[in-house]
């Protein structure tokens, strides 16, 4: 997360050589993530969607394989079978997408590392810090990539602020406020949806929902723009919405480097909310402001002039960084669609580089690595202990 | 364009079975318009792209086509080669799509008509009635699929808007206004860039600059979302940019159908604008308003209530319609290729119940028509006639 | 209208030295023009009401007197009466607010005139070019103050918007569109109600029901803000609401000097509108916008910049003619009473400069002037004759 | 701050039967809010002002008292004799405007009261519990008026707000957020402007800055909004800005009756807000947002409808409460003068009662009283205690 000494500005991303091939673990039936992933990776036009052990239902794998036009050898139930095999086909697959509730997400990805496939994971990467050791070990051993999907870094304007930042636009930074507010778990029936069965599970979840389930997406994003790492928080923990093991809300009060004070607020059951994810950085010589909803515009605002409104796919104010994963004119607005494409775009950039044994130029990609995972984990598992504890600063980086 | 009397609103669209192969005529190094047509075909995941005539010139026809990871005896530079070689290919394309300067739509899809390929077809249609007549007839002759990019009315609220308006939420219409602005024709630069140069020459572009480049766009707009052909305008061109010898600025009074007044106001040459399409229907029970920029959201305001607003994705207030093209959860914005998927699903849907011989259930499909391109270029041509002749009043569907 | 050679930026208003005193004719009991009018005087301190024709209703000009709190001496219901008695009292007022019907305006303001008591009235003026020649008439004989409230010139921001546009922000002007929507003439009751009654009626109204309603103020908006005549026109009316004899909607395209196109928009039929005044400029450098319900910032979108919001109260940006009709800080937001403390503010200046024999300097004050209200007769009346004759360009100065 | 059981929504304010008279203590030259609540009394047309200790500077005095045409003989240096002068003059004022540094209001006060003169008090309140129960103390012994400027409940949309709570339109409350940013005081140079050096003085401003200056103002719209009384925070301090001996930032999270849970944020310093006061209160049904800047809407966000955007002077979905205090017609904004006009409205009808021997009906006047003046103190001594322990939870109601 440390800034980049030299950014290397003016380099466009490699133009693709061929479709590389993915395969995916989870994203059956009634599944939103993904189809999510698929999308990405499709309209990147870097990938084709080959294989998948959609489900560890047999009939629902197949249903969901036929759904996405998989051929009928690749539909699998259980993973390792398809590790194994798709090792061991001479079109196998390039790499896997892993979409399963979290606490498959570690023993998924080692199954596929061990078979040389380079992975990309859903977030927040794992439950404890010894998957999370496990995980990089073997990365250590194996030299594959492994992205995790916080994808709203790889909105363009989100590349756009982490350069503005860099490049001194709001001067030192002073607070740094983060929110990311949703309301679907306010329902009793959330907890019985798809989705909602496992997040809200701790058997599945780990100890957290929504810390884990956005309040990571939160943290990375403010960490990810503003150059900065989180390193402590303390936090409170609610239930805002219907009755729930595990909390829906909470409210912390955080420190980045450099003693940089901020809140981060994440809520799943906030009545009138959808994705809700806001930042805010005030330094000492302006203001930033990015909103997930409307993700084509960066509000600079200045002490001494009038506030700004930077637009995607302009000319005027518009860096590199921004400029090298825009795929639409300015006026034609990029969606969600278009961070997945980023994301599998840069990706696929990540491993046609292992594969020919080139080095990526520090800095030309913005996807999320296993550090940047792991650091999410650490966030979350601070967050848990802190709140137990009634709200105790906790490092957030141990 | 008529009202459909019983739409079918609880139809979801099939699902795919295979992917149907596309081939494109245009979009080579340099033009904008064919890459998007591109990506939203990918994004359908019902389409793969793997033949094309990327342009005449042999050399950038190769290059493009490499970009595009097409198979080398699938790059072609002639269109017409094209057509007979991929006719009597097993493997040939389903379907072209043309994105060339607008003289060559009518050859380039007669062509492909010809070869017994289905078409769709980037606005506006073509440059004159003969063209258009020309058209009508070969699709007479052979049945084939159809379709005009009218993009903007595969975005989920503008089929919002149109199911509102059906079901009565404006009440009567009382007037309609739509408006388009952009800025890039200011610069005298403009006119010798790639989709500038041949836009800007009459030889090329017809009688018209904007008004047929984005006064068709807003015409389809207001009327498919009304539900109302409109009947008549006069226009006044101008040019309020660099000097070109077509108007870059057309502002007109209309009448749609039921003698409802309006307003359309299209500029290339509007400083500050980017793809500034607003269209505002006011019924006399409430108004209506959806802005491109911002494609998620419908604002309702009725005149005895407090204005409303509908969000894609919500369960509340959003009809089947919208839902049957929506591809993203709420909050996660859907954007400019989301709304070309949307086409390219429904094209694709066109394009299998041909091949199977089934009828589409009619107002299943949003997909523009011959028909609708037709009416575009008529309205191109009354307003050129109308402007010429000092501003009267000229019908538009002759 | 035209542009001042050399605003006298940097010189304040002058203070108060004592209350001026202010009479009124109309704005009994039902009517709101009144109430804002004596709001404004009231927020400036620059003025007491002292006196009242309120109603010419004997007991409703009483019972609407009282209310006021206007002293029992001093409550009148005869206006001729008033100017009489109010000239010959040593306390009497110093100037008369004239807030009747449209058709009342010309012999009321006579009536003070030739009492030697100043005049602000409302518009429109009157209802014909004889009755706006007898008021020309009178004012070079008497050399009275004589305003017009087109009081939306007087908010800090379109102060700010004249000032950008003649140092040159947006270049030169290109294109100029206003528009006016608001809603009560939707519905039937709207005819009977006290401010629709007279509105309607050509008796009292003149021959314009909308176009003279708040047409005159979106034309004066926008001459005002541009810096430029509007010089031509041509108008269709319609009646977008419920029946009544005068049109509630009128679409213009229009000529300002220098043969700058511009269109004019305004109904009072369209449904979820409010006080939707909104005024946009297009030059070849920028493009400006301000709308009334937002009154207090304005955004300028340069063709190669970021687009920047200038906001009410601001040390950068905001330029000297802002600053002198700004009565609080930023942030907290300035609404329609302070434009109307604004407009009488200026006029106390004018009219103690009048008395003591002084000159004020030249584009110190943007108070509409007898010369202003003229012009938005002749537009009126310019834009009833081109409906009339099936939308002919008609010269709106003569 | 309880909740009113019986709200007497249909009865009006009672029209005013004589302007009353006010007299200043602070406002000189270079003040801000003095000027302010003299707008407000001129605005609501119930006050007259005519005397005033503008400065305790006779020369500051004198002049300033100029500027607001005071009549030599009611220009004062010194509060005491002021008060006492006033008492004894048979048209002296009804009530006296405490506009000083904070140290002083309760001196003030105490004099005016002592003499018998209603007060309405700048706010927060007093620096301490002692100066607090004088206050309590002396108006139990008088049964004078008590008010304080917590002006932004006096917005007809806050109004709204809490009648929409009460009525229950968004449910069971579970989550409250308020923020409140400025800029100001990032710049070395605040701590020397007038405004500023006593409001960084801890001898003038008490143990707090911004917590005291603005974090009472959230504090109160909160409580006011919602209907509950906030119990317990832990605060977190920061200088944002320029070095100060006080904090200019301050983090909280909160807890309201009910065991409601929120957060809290001011700040001073952060660059490019302005006025950024803004409310969130979600409930299991819906959401509510209400922010300064743009006061004159809410919108109202339910888990299972469209959003809703309550304009303020609509017929539809407006309350008693706001149309009590409502002003001008909707679509013509009322600004923070029209906020302080009502302050000064409901002000003056307390005093009135009170002179009459009147009751008023509870939960008719939204008027701040000297109980929400103590409940502001002790927010601001709970913050700094808890801020003092490292975050402690604190009982902010002790």
């Amino acid at each position: 997360m440390s800034a980049d000494p030299q950014p290397p500005r003016h380099i466009p991303l490699p133009p693709p050589r061929r479709r590389l091939r993915l395969g995916f673990v989870g994203g059956g039936k009634g599944a939103f993530i993904g189809q999510v992933h698929a999308m990405g990776a499709r309209l990147s036009n870097r990938w084709e969607v080959v294989a998948g052990a959609l489900s560890s239902s047999p009939e629902t794998a197949l249903r969901s394989g036929r759904d996405w036009l998989l051929a009928q050898d690749r539909i699998y139930s259980d993973y390792r079978t398809m590790a194994e095999t798709e090792r061991d086909r001479p079109d196998g697959i390039d790499a896997v997408a892993i979409v399963t509730p979290n606490h498959l997400h570690a023993p998924v990805a080692l199954a596929f590392m061990r078979c040389g496939i380079d992975v990309i994971c859903d977030k927040p990467l794992c439950n404890s810090l010894q998957e999370a050791a496990a995980l990089l070990a073997a990365q250590r051993e194996t030299g594959l990539v492994f992205g995790v999907s916080y994808v709203y870094a790889s909105h363009a304007m989100v590349r756009q602020i982490r350069e503005m930042v860099q490049d001194g636009a709001v001067g030192r930074i002073r607070q740094i406020h983060v929110e990311y507010f949703q309301e679907w778990a306010l329902d009793p029936a959330s907890s019985s949806e798809k989705g909602g069965a496992w997040r809200m599970d701790p058997a599945r979840s780990g100890a957290s929902f929504t810390t884990a389930d956005i309040g990571t997406h939160a943290h990375h994003l403010a960490c990810f723009a503003s150059g900065l790492e989180m390193q402590a928080l303390r936090a409170d923990f609610h239930v805002s919405g219907a009755a729930k093991p595990l909390e829906d809300t909470c409210f912390m009060q955080t420190r980045f480097e450099g003693d940089v004070p901020g809140t981060l607020m994440v809520s799943q059951a906030a009545a009138g909310t959808h994705c809700g994810l806001r930042l805010r950085i005030f330094g000492d010589l302006a203001g930033l402001e990015w909103n997930q909803e409307t993700p084509e515009h960066v509000t600079l605002s200045p002490a001494k002039a009038p506030s700004q409104r930077f637009l995607r796919g302009e000319d005027a104010g518009i860096g590199q960084a921004a400029r090298r994963v825009t795929r639409m004119p300015r006026g034609h607005p990029e969606g969600f669609a278009d961070a997945w494409a980023t994301l599998y775009t840069e990706f696929a950039v990540a491993v046609e580089a292992r594969r020919d044994g080139r080095t990526v130029p520090d800095g030309l990609l913005g996807l999320p690595s296993l550090r940047d995972g792991i650091a999410g984990v650490k966030f979350v598992l601070a967050a848990v202990e802190s709140n137990a504890a009634g709200g105790t600063w906790n490092d957030c980086r141990r």
